[in-house]
C-alpha cells in the first residue's frame, strides 16, 4: 500500500490536515476491501474531533464522487438544486421542484427516504400510486432533460462510498460532524450535476443541527465545498422549531403540497419555498432581485403551470396524476383522532423531534430502513410557536388505522407542545 | 442488548464519563462477539480524546481482569513486581527480579516481547539456551511459590480483553492515551496478584512518552487505580535519553546483567535497579528507608545470593544455567564493526530510538510479533550523553552475523549521536 492507514490516522488525529492523495487512498482502499471498517471508524472519530480544513473536505467530497458514475449536463442548461438537511413536516421540494421547472430551472432532485423523527420526500412522492424513484442515471438525465425535473432516490451507481461511509457513520456516532455531512451531501449535489444550489439548513427542535453557530460552520463548510467545485451554493437558515405546514405523515403532506399548487398556500411553507426558489433564480440569473422573483414564482403557481408540471412528472415517473384532483386515490387512515389542548395560553414551543417520533408509532415515519410504512397516517397539526389556544380546543388530529394506537400518539404529541399564559418571544421563520 | 453500543460511543464522545455497568457491557459483549471492532474503535478514539475519569479507568481496568482468570496469594505473602513503559537496553527485570527475590520478596514477573525499537524480557531470556517463558497461571505460581519468582509471558487465559484491545489500539492509532495505557498496565499486574507495584515510567528520545507532564498525568492515573483494587503503587521518572547500560541485543544484555549480579556494576544501572528495588523493599516494609534498603540490596549481589537466584530460576524454566560462568553457550556474533566517532567533543543528544531501529535490520530487535530475533545481535554502546569523545575513538561496537549490514548499521547508529564542543546541560538519571 501507498501510505500506512495507522500513520494516517494519527496524523490526522494529532490535528494535521491529510493531503489529498492521502484521502483518496484511504476512501480507494476501503471501497476495495483493503482498509478494515475498524481504521475507518477511527479515522472519522478523528475528523469529528479535530474537524478538517476545506481543502480536506474537498478532497473526501471528490473521493466520494470519484467512487461512481456522474451526471452532466450541457454548459448552457441552468441545472438548479435544493437540499434541506432535514425536518418535521417538510415537503418542500414537492413545490420547489415544479416551481422551479415550470419557471426553466432543470432539477435533477435526487431525494431521500425518512429515517428517526424526520420524513423523506421519497416516501411522500410514494404515497401516490405506482409513482416510481427508482431510475437508472440514464433514464434519470432522460426525465430530467425532458420534463425539465425528475423526482428519484439515489442510484447505487452514484458516490457508493457516501453511502458506505454514512452507514459506518450512523453506527460509530460519527454523524454530528461538520465536515463529514458537507462531504456527504456536496458529493451527491455536485454527482448529479446542480450548478445552482440553494441548502435548506434547519435549525431547532426538529432539525438535526440544535444551534445557529453549528449550523453557520457547516453552512461555510458547504459554501466552501460547492466553490472548489465550480458550483453556486446559497445556504437559508430555517426554524425548525415547529413542524413545518400543517401535515406531517407522507399522503398527508403530499396533498398539502398539491393543495399549494392549486394556490392553497400556508404562511410558513409559503415563506420558505418562496426563498428557496427565489434563490435558485437569482443565482441562474433568472431573475434581478427577490421581488421579481416572487413575482415570477407567484406566476407559476396562479398560472397552473407548476400543478401542470407536477402531473407530467407524476405521470412520467408511473404515477396516477388523477390524485390531484381525487385525494381518495390515496391511502386513507381509518380514524381521525383529536389532539386536545388541556389548557388556555400561548404556545411557547413544540418539541417537534418527539412528534416525529411519536408518528413513527403509527407508521408515519420509520427507525430502521427497513421498516414498512402506512402512508396514510400522519397528523394535522396546524398551530404554531406563538398561536393562542384555548383549554378543550382541537391543537390538531391524527390519522390512523388503529384508533389506540392513535390516542396514544394524540396524548404524546398533546404533551410536545408547552403551553403559558403570556405569548412567547416572537421567532423569524428565517434567519 | 442491555445498552445501545451507538448511544455509550456518543455518551463518550460529547465528555460525559460512562458508567461501570456500560464499560464492563461493551467489553463483555465485544468479547462475546456481539459489539463490532468498528464501534470499539470509535470508543477508543473518544477515550483517546476525553480521557477519563478515575472511576471510568478502574472500570476498564476491573473488565479487563474480570475476562480472564486471575492470580492469588496467601495474605501475607510479601507479593511485589515492577513494570517498566519500555525503553532501549533495558534488561533491567533480569537483575530486579532474583535480587528482589533473594531479599525475600515474591516476584511474579510477567513480561514481553521487543517490538519496535524497544526490547523486550522474554526475548533476553529467551536467549539463554532452553530457557521456557510460557506456563500456564497454576504452574506459574507454582514457580513463584518454590523459588520467590518467576519469569514467564503473559498466559492467554489471563487478561484476555487487554491482548484483543490491545492489538485493535495498534492499529487504529490509539496506543498513546493514559486512560487506556493505564487499564492495559493495571489489569495485567492486578491480575498477577501483585500487592507493591513499582513503575519504572521512561521519558526521552527511547521511550513511548516524549515528556514529563505527559508522563506525570499516565502516573497518577497509575497509583489511583493501583489504589482502587488495593495495591501500592510507585512511580518512578527515568531518564531514556541514553540508551540504559552499555548492551543492546538480547544475548548481550542477558550478560550485562549476569555480569551486573556478579557485582559488575554500571552507574546507570545501579542506581535505577536499586531505586526500583529499594521502592519495593520500602512499600512491603522491608526497610526503614532507602539507605537501608540499598544497604540489603548490596548485600543480596555482594553476598552472591541474587546470582544463585539466577541461576536457580535459570535451571527451574529449563534453561541451562551454566551460561552464568560460561558466556560461550550463547549464540555469538560472527563479526563486531567499530562504530567511529567523527569529531571532538561532548555528547550532546542520542536518538536511542534510531539506535532502536537500526538494530533491527540485523534482527536484535522486530517490527512485526512475527519476525525472528537473532539472539547474538546488538551493539555495545558504553558512551552516555555528557561523555568527551575523540574524532577516531570507539564509540561502540555492532555484533552481527553480516558485516554489510552490521556496517550499515554501525553508520545509523554513529549519526544518533549529537557532538558538540561545549559540555551538555547535565541532566538526572531520575527525575
Amino acid at each position: 500500500m501507498k501510505y500506512n492507514p495507522v500513520e494516517l490516522i494519527l496524523k490526522k488525529r494529532d490535528g494535521y490536515a491529510l493531503a489529498e492523495t492521502e484521502i483518496s487512498f484511504f476512501i480507494r482502499e476501503y471501497l476495495a476491501g483493503k482498509i478494515p471498517e475498524y481504521q475507518v471508524s477511527a479515522l472519522l472519530m478523528c475528523f469529528f474531533f479535530q474537524g478538517a480544513m476545506p481543502v480536506e473536505i474537498s478532497a473526501l467530497t471528490r473521493s466520494y464522487i470519484e467512487s461512481g458514475k456522474t451526471l452532466s449536463f450541457p454548459d448552457d442548461l441552468p441545472v438548479a438544486d435544493k437540499h434541506s438537511t432535514g425536518g418535521v413536516g417538510d415537503k418542500l421540494s414537492l413545490m420547489l421542484a415544479p416551481i422551479a421547472a415550470a419557471l426553466g430551472l432543470y432539477v435533477p432532485m435526487i431525494s431521500g427516504r425518512g429515517l428517526g423523527h424526520t420524513g423523506g420526500t421519497l416516501d411522500k412522492l410514494e404515497a401516490i400510486p405506482g409513482f416510481n424513484t427508482q431510475y437508472s442515471m440514464e433514464d434519470f438525465k432522460d426525465l430530467v432533460l425532458k420534463h425539465g425535473y425528475a423526482l428519484v432516490g439515489q442510484s447505487p451507481q452514484m458516490v457508493p462510498a457516501d453511502k458506505m461511509i454514512y452507514a459506518l457513520r450512523d453506527v460509530t456516532a460519527t454523524v454530528e460532524s461538520p465536515a463529514l455531512i458537507t462531504a456527504s451531501i456536496m458529493s451527491k449535489k455536485i454527482a448529479e450535476g446542480a450548478k445552482y444550489l440553494v441548502i435548506d439548513l434547519k435549525i431547532g427542535s426538529g432539525a438535526f443541527m440544535p444551534t445557529l453557530s453549528r449550523a453557520k460552520e457547516l453552512a461555510e463548510h458547504l459554501i466552501a465545498t460547492g466553490e472548489s467545485f465550480g458550483q453556486k451554493v446559497k445556504v437559508l437558515f430555517s426554524n425548525m422549531n415547529s413542524p413545518l405546514g400543517s401535515a406531517v405523515g407522507n399522503a398527508l403532506e403530499t396533498i398539502e403540497a398539491i393543495e399549494y399548487l392549486k394556490g392553497n398556500y400556508l404562511p410558513d411553507t409559503y415563506e420558505i419555498t418562496t426563498a428557496l426558489v427565489a434563490d435558485m433564480l437569482l443565482m441562474a440569473g433568472f431573475a434581478a432581485d427577490f421581488a421579481a422573483a416572487e413575482k415570477l414564482i407567484q406566476g407559476a403557481v396562479e398560472s397552473g403551470k407548476a400543478l401542470s408540471k407536477f402531473a407530467e412528472i407524476i405521470e412520467a415517473q408511473g404515477g396516477n396524476p388523477r390524485v390531484i384532483e381525487d385525494y381518495s386515490l390515496f391511502d386513507t387512515a381509518k380514524y381521525e383522532v383529536p389532539i386536545i389542548a388541556e389548557k388556555n395560553g400561548f404556545i411557547q414551543a413544540i418539541d417537534s423531534r418527539a412528534i416525529g417520533y411519536a408518528l413513527v408509532r403509527i407508521k408515519a415515519g420509520r427507525m430502521k430502513t427497513s421498516d414498512i410504512l402506512d402512508y396514510s397516517a400522519g397528523a394535522k397539526l396546524p398551530f404554531k410557536i406563538g398561536d393562542k389556544i384555548m383549554a378543550g380546543e382541537e391543537l390538531g388530529r391524527v390519522y390512523c388505522n388503529k384508533e389506540s394506537e392513535g390516542k396514544e400518539v394524540a396524548r404524546l404529541i398533546q404533551s410536545a407542545y408547552a403551553i403559558a399564559e403570556l405569548p412567547p418571544k416572537k421567532e423569524p421563520l428565517l434567519y
